[in-house]
């Protein structure tokens, strides 16, 4: 789409300053790049060159690479705000840490975001190999990293799979009385299945 | 789309026999009179006449109202022949039947269906209603009616949280290794959660 080695600064649209024309086309050459090549294969370079800007341009704009690629399959949290946040405190309690915190982020959107996610997700396999990479390197990799490596990536999938249904079933199906449910309902009856699944025995 | 009250043989598109044509004219009315009405709303009888088909059609194709609303959704299940196995036996074990049950259906067709299903969910609020009255009526209002009626309601949709996710992950994100992992490696990780969804204790 854009074009590869643009030159300093491109022509044909005027000078582009970092302003909201370069954050989109690090967004739209984000999207294309790690669906092609995925989360490791896409590098920062790679994107900001077929965005026509400079590399550094990624960290001013989004602050890391994992926050470039959050950004683009529009997933309305920061990793490097929330995992700090979630990880901290008492090992026992991640589960109803990462389950209201979880509840927080998306219940502030209304759910319109976790629709066009699973809409993507369902409808095309680049971006369900996203959505993947994102569960398993961005998100859990980090959470289970800090419990030790025992069945890490079954453990990191299992509590994928628990938060996708959640997002689901509250958001999109609404099934009640789930999808009303208060946090605190809901973190103490899904709380203990997350924790489970990144702490408890799984035979 | 098919005109109601269709007097005994359509003449417009020669005698309709009960054949592929009547089964498929009763899905495609079954469709649209399960999103516009809902499962109450929607009478065999006035599906039927959607369809131009008599009434004793939907038990002759479909045997019950619930297995027409199942085809009509593409869920490769039969209510009435799913249900009498998982709810027999030992109310325990529960859990790890209907996980899978639930893997061993959806196995068997790759993922495709699920994948329909949830896009169409995603897209379509009257799609979204079906899934969830499919959960909360046909599948999970049997399945806790056997157990009693203590918050049945969240217990239902606890459990389609997990069963959703657990599709999702498995046969649409493809997040591994649960998407490759054999079915005892599954149950023995995902059973104990349905199981406290139905039976435990949720707060």
């Amino acid at each position: 789409m854009s074009a590869p080695h643009d030159p300093p600064a491109t022509r044909r649209r005027g000078r582009r300053r970092a302003g909201e024309e370069t954050r989109t086309a690090l967004l739209s050459a984000a999207r294309s790049a790690f669906a092609e090549r995925g989360y490791d294969g896409a590098t920062i370079r790679h994107i900001a060159e077929r965005a026509g800007v400079d590399p550094a341009m990624v960290n001013h704009w989004f602050g890391s690479k994992d926050a470039l690629f959050t950004a683009s399959l529009d997933i309305p949290l920061d990793p490097a705000v929330v995992f700090p946040e979630v990880l901290r405190g008492d090992p026992d309690q991640l589960g109803e840490r990462l389950v209201t915190r979880f509840l927080t982020i998306w219940d502030a959107t209304g759910g319109g975001p976790m629709a066009s996610l699973i809409r993507s997700v369902a409808a095309h396999d680049a971006a369900a190999r996203m959505l993947r990479e994102f569960v398993t390197r961005v998100i859990l990799a980090r959470v289970v990293a800090t419990l030790g490596p025992d069945q890490a990536d079954l453990r990191a999938s299992l509590v994928g799979s628990q938060l996708i249904g959640l997002g689901m079933a509250r958001y999109v199906v609404k099934l009640e009385p789930l999808a009303s449910a208060d946090h605190a309902t809901v973190a103490a009856a899904v709380a203990p299945t997350i924790q489970r699944y990144l702490t408890g025995p799984l035979t």
